[in-house]
């Protein structure tokens, strides 16, 4: 799927941006001193020697990955430098440059930058994965793993020399359902992983036994939409807006770190999870840039959310990945009643999905986001009704400081993949008490992207007046 | 043609490396300072403003300029930055990166980057143009308006905002034939707007009345070459060579400044031009990277060389455009002797086209050149022997320094274009006393292609050595 995606202007990888802060004792010279361990005799473990066995021919079916036993590292690690003044806003234009390259298929879809000029001696990596490779939650693990909670441990080696655990590529084992309202289950990890269009078409392909509960929960989504509950959302519903444009091969990205403590007091509060509290973040900001675009649709924008919920059938630990339609309450002015109507929405669709077996979650979720596949091909985008707006996703960080041989992990902001007729993506990554927010959009349809990280700090503000009085 | 050639590995653009010297009293923030500039109504003038009628069909038949109405300069203007230490080798792999990149067909098909972090403080631009757009030549004539003699002068636009000058496309006037041996007639003109394909085949197209000096011409080479007549060089002749090779889409660059006096010096001693000491510092340069790679073949390479010669039908001060093959020599161990070698052969070809018409010398040098263009196939390259090994051009370039706002221009490094069986690409600049090499290859075919600048200025002084016994 990810391959067949891959376009001029739709390109299928996701990114991380890691900024840090050099240890006190560290060397000005040390991003040059790693440049040089790479010539001499680092290696690359799996999955980072793998490349594509046809990289002319994208879409062959015989399509497989193959070990490349003479990776260039110096290909694909490379040194950057900020312009004066070494802003945030300079690091944006960087890496949102660098996220508009494609991959070269010819090696191992994957680059690491090491950034150098960050105001106050700061540097960051940006590092881009084929999402054909890995996942983003799979990627993520394995960079926390190549990190170190230890300041003072100095000889780690970096993550694609590190060989890989069969542990870092599961997904997470899963809280308890109806635990930790701000935290709640299964919700993160999903969203960390994406959705998996692969895996929930084979499902669909697989396994037809599920098919009546199927038809009887998307038959309640639409009935609910028709008989005006809109709690539920179906995917009749999402507006046409400027978020479902055609994209070129520019991209924009902004980024947006909140204390996550702020936003679990709102979650608990309103009586809703994390994931409740980014979607009102998310809606807030949106209302706000659109109302200023002179383009918010009449109707609420409606957002997909990657979602993992304990199936029915399942007596393991193991969690069903799913997708949910959720509104954004773009409709709405009032931050209270806007939470409050999403808290709602994602309460009804996952109680939907609670009642299935793990077959139909994966069959409901590829029905219900099915229609969006066809936003992909040029032709379309822009021209069908929406299914959805937006993806949101919340992927699940470490919650304590990393550290690479003693800089310390100042924040972990995710780029995804806006596509023809999705030109935002919203993702968020917990890490180390904070929520970070990554805006991933086409530089041409979604102009002055970087309000959107603006107006998100400014919505939290909003709703803790809102809710809590404050 | 050049819009045919575009690949995923193949980009038709050319690009010029331009390193500053700061006016003394500039602000250490000139370049955010110009940027500002672009944020504050800098225009887009022709032909900086067009960009292509069916971007997504490249090959359309009815393929077309349009003007761009909203040029985003935000886009195509761009900063960047050198991590330390600044010098040559960092300043040679990022615009290697940037020379990898495609441009955008979406856009006006040029970009330019202003890039800080040079020691001593110095800058650079990198500066990318398609060449469906403009060649090489127009746009060095074009940069050249952009820039001023006077250092004084400091409120001149961008080259993109300066209105088109008629007077800046045409080919410039050429000296009188037999005149200066180190500046012959017209070579400089042609070799600076590369082999013009469209045109040549134009020629081939309408013209059949030159055919028959033109089999003859073709039967003169290929006799002299079966009967062992090596000074005039058939297209049979050039031998298998990496440089040959199918590229990927990474390249790398590197530069060589060479005083043009010393170059001069020995083009008189060995009764040649500037051009044939060019080739011999290549040949010389080529045979000691050959050799080391353990791969020099056993009889010489053949370069192709664009020229201008005075057809012997033109009454007129004009030039017709045409192409030599020629050798380098690289079999000869000695310089002197290569250097001698090289003046023959290119003296001979040259005679054989100024006995021809206009319409004749372009028909033959088509012809003579056109199996090469097979080799631009992925799937025959590296497979056919090729027609010549290397494209070596000498682009001519202003004698006096020039500067922009005060910033003195040190160099002008010319970065060419690589293609499928031509793995690498010499082209030179002459400016303000200097023969400005630019070595562009593929970053996988040709290893250690920095190398061959390091070789090209030992080769002068071997050269010097054996020819003047310096």
């Amino acid at each position: 799927m990810f391959l067949y995606g891959e376009s001029r202007e739709q390109m299928m990888h996701v990114a991380g941006m890691l900024p840090f802060t050099p240890a006190p004792d560290s060397s000005p010279d040390h991003l040059r001193e790693l440049m040089n361990e790479l010539r001499t005799g680092a290696t690359a473990q799996s999955p980072w020697n793998l490349k594509l066995r046809t990289p002319d021919l994208l879409w062959n079916p015989l399509q497989s990955w193959v070990e490349e036993p003479n990776v260039d590292l110096e290909y694909h690690v490379r040194r950057s430098a900020l312009p004066t003044p070494g802003d945030e806003r300079e690091l944006g234009i960087l890496v949102s440059r660098l996220h508009g390259h494609h991959v070269d298929f010819h090696r191992p879809p994957w680059e690491m930058h090491l950034i150098e000029g960050l105001e106050r001696g700061r540097f960051a990596w940006y590092l881009k994965i084929h999402h054909a490779l890995v996942d983003g939650y799979t990627a993520m693990q394995v960079l926390i793993n190549a990190l170190s909670p230890d300041p003072d441990e100095r000889d780690r080696p970096l993550f694609f020399s590190v060989p890989p655990k069969p542990r870092a590529i599961r997904p997470p084992t899963v809280a308890p359902e109806g635990g930790d309202p701000a935290n709640p289950a299964g919700d993160p990890a999903a969203g960390a992983r994406g959705i998996n269009y692969p895996e929930l078409l084979a499902a669909v392909r697989e396994q037809y036994g599920a098919s009546k509960t199927v038809v009887r929960a998307l038959m309640n989504v639409v009935q609910s939409s028709r008989s005006g509950d809109h709690e539920l959302v179906s995917p009749l519903e999402a507006p046409k807006c400027l978020l479902n444009a055609r994209i070129s091969k520019s991209r924009r990205f902004a980024t947006q770190s909140l204390p996550i403590d702020r936003l679990r007091v709102l979650a608990k509060a309103a009586n809703g999870t994390l994931n409740d509290v980014v979607l009102a973040l998310s809606g807030g900001s949106l209302r706000t840039y659109l109302l200023e675009q002179n383009a918010l649709p009449a109707t609420s924008l409606i957002a997909m959310l990657p979602v993992a919920v304990r199936a029915k059938d399942d007596t393991g630990g193991g969690n069903a990945l799913g997708a949910i339609l959720a509104t954004l309450a773009t409709d709405i002015d009032d931050p209270a009643e806007r939470l409050a109507r999403i808290v709602t929405s994602t309460t009804r669709a996952k109680q939907q999905l609670q009642g299935m077996s793990k077959a139909a979650i994966m069959q409901y979720s590829a029905l219900l986001t099915a229609p969006s596949m066809l936003q992909m091909i040029p032709s379309t985008a822009g021209h069908l009704r929406p299914t959805f707006n937006v993806v949101i996703s919340n992927v699940p960080g470490p919650e304590r400081a990393l550290y690479f041989r003693g800089a310390r992990l100042e924040a972990a902001y995710p780029m995804s993949i806006p596509v023809h007729g999705q030109a935002l993506n919203i993702t968020c990554n917990s890490y180390a008490g904070m929520v970070c927010f990554g805006f991933t959009g086409c530089r041409d349809s979604v102009p002055h992207l970087q309000r959107l990280a603006v107006y998100c700090g400014e919505a939290l503000a909003d709703l803790e007046h809102a809710v809590l009085g404050a």
